[in-house]
């Protein structure tokens, strides 16, 4: 039996990309959602945009029909303004009819977590039962994409944040997926679901490996952008949220406006919010 | 309030989309799976193959990435060969990202039933939790199809004839989904997954629109031909499997051949066996 010294070094990478040691960060563990810099310009424009803030990590996002970026030239991109990739948020019907090709466009990326942005309308669950059938449903995934050393993830907007039974959507849906699933908590949208972020992250402790870092704007403010505002720039209680998370076990922060003006703008100014303040949590890295 | 008269009765036909009485069959209720004529020529010339067997309805396919046929082409193709369509195949993942595209090109079709023909192994369950979980998500799917005008179904091969306390994944999954769910059982491969058709029928009462009319060639004969046989050539009981189905409430028989050397002589020899027996069970029409 021969093994090239490259496909030995992927087997390595692969073998342990289920545990915490694989696609870790060097320097302080902040991405930004690919989306945040949709309107950028080209693919390029938008890296380098994430890369003038200081940013090292990214968060690509594939859904709905959206032409793929050619594996070469994303790769190329990437490493034309020194970045990596996080995560990347896919689609969950992409992810289910095409898995095995979504599986190794990642792998070429060198990414092993698949976030589910959202659920679509059509299969919102209504009831904790549904919540919880569809987390049975992420819990075979999970099985099945473990197999092949990647992971699946659930990002939430609102709908996740009602109440059923005294728990949220989202925590039904977590405990019937199971440990295998992991969980992006959108801090911002879970706020404007009627929960208190931190004390939902106390609640999924272990379950949640990374935050969405954006604020929510004061009410009837920046409607122009969605309501949101640069972490910080908000009323957001990060104070709060940030220690929460650590705590709760959350390891990447991920920055991210749904609709800004200027999105290098608040890309900058959330790096400069977050960075000091995890630097106190998690010490100089 | 003005009312074309074309919008008035497209009205009207969606209002009636969830009762028996929409898109019912004039004439016998037989139609051929497209999937049977994939490999003879084009749109046109399948279609045309479908017609010269005499058959007057037709399940189109549609999943895992291929090229969606112009709505106004299919259309004229159909009315070329007086075809209508009786259900149509869709990828589950392709029907949950894109629900409203497809339910916009399927009433372009005039077609309420879209039925899923596989779960990808990416999300086959693999206990009896599992295709729970599964029906659950379909039948919230249906309801939101049902305001649509539209129905979801299922289409089986073997994995889910694989029992679990009893009953086979299907039967589990049917009972979760509940009557809004309707399926398609593939017969041959309800057999070749170790179950009796006609009294998986029996126990699916009331839950199977059509079943899926193919044979299975002796064991070691048809090897070319995925060991599928047109019906009435192969080795299943079709004197007990269509008064089953009929008295289960099956009420659409549609002609299918995964791997036909030819397919318009399948369809030909299909039709000319099941249209007698059908001839008797459901009075001439």
């Amino acid at each position: 039996m021969k093994v090239s010294a490259t496909a030995a070094a992927a087997a390595l990478f692969f073998l342990g990309a289920g545990h915490a040691g694989a696609q870790e960060p060097t320097g302080m563990p902040i991405s930004a959602q690919l989306y945040t810099v949709r309107n950028a310009g080209t693919l390029d424009e938008q890296l380098a945009t994430i890369a003038r803030a200081g940013i090292r990590y990214v968060e690509p996002f594939q859904f709905y029909g959206m032409t793929e970026v050619p594996i070469d030239q994303f790769t190329a991109l990437l490493a034309k303004h020194g970045l990596k990739v996080s995560c990347m948020h896919i689609g969950f019907g992409d992810l289910v009819d095409n898995t095995d090709h979504i599986v190794e466009y990642n792998k070429a990326l060198g990414n092993t977590r698949l976030i589910v942005p959202a659920l679509r309308a059509s299969v919102v669950p209504d009831d904790k039962e549904g919540w919880q059938a569809m987390g049975r449903v992420f819990a075979t995934l999970a099985s099945r994409l473990k197999a092949k050393g990647m992971k699946i993830g659930f990002h939430n907007h609102t709908v996740e944040m009602k109440v059923f039974d005294g728990k949220t959507g989202l925590e039904w849906f977590a405990d019937a997926a199971g440990p295998d699933v992991i969980l992006t908590l959108d801090v911002a949208w879970a706020a404007r679901g009627g929960q208190d972020p931190a004390a939902l992250l106390g609640r999924l402790k272990g379950r949640v490996w990374n935050i969405h870092v954006k604020d929510n704007a004061p009410a009837g403010t920046a409607e122009d952008e969605g309501g949101f505002a640069a972490a910080g720039k908000g009323t957001l209680d990060w104070d709060r949220i940030l220690p929460a998370a650590h705590a709760a076990g959350v390891t990447w922060f991920t920055l991210e406006h749904d609709k800004p003006k200027d999105a290098g703008l608040v890309l900058k100014e959330g790096t400069a919010f977050v960075t000091p303040r995890l630097e106190k949590i998690l010490g100089a890295r």
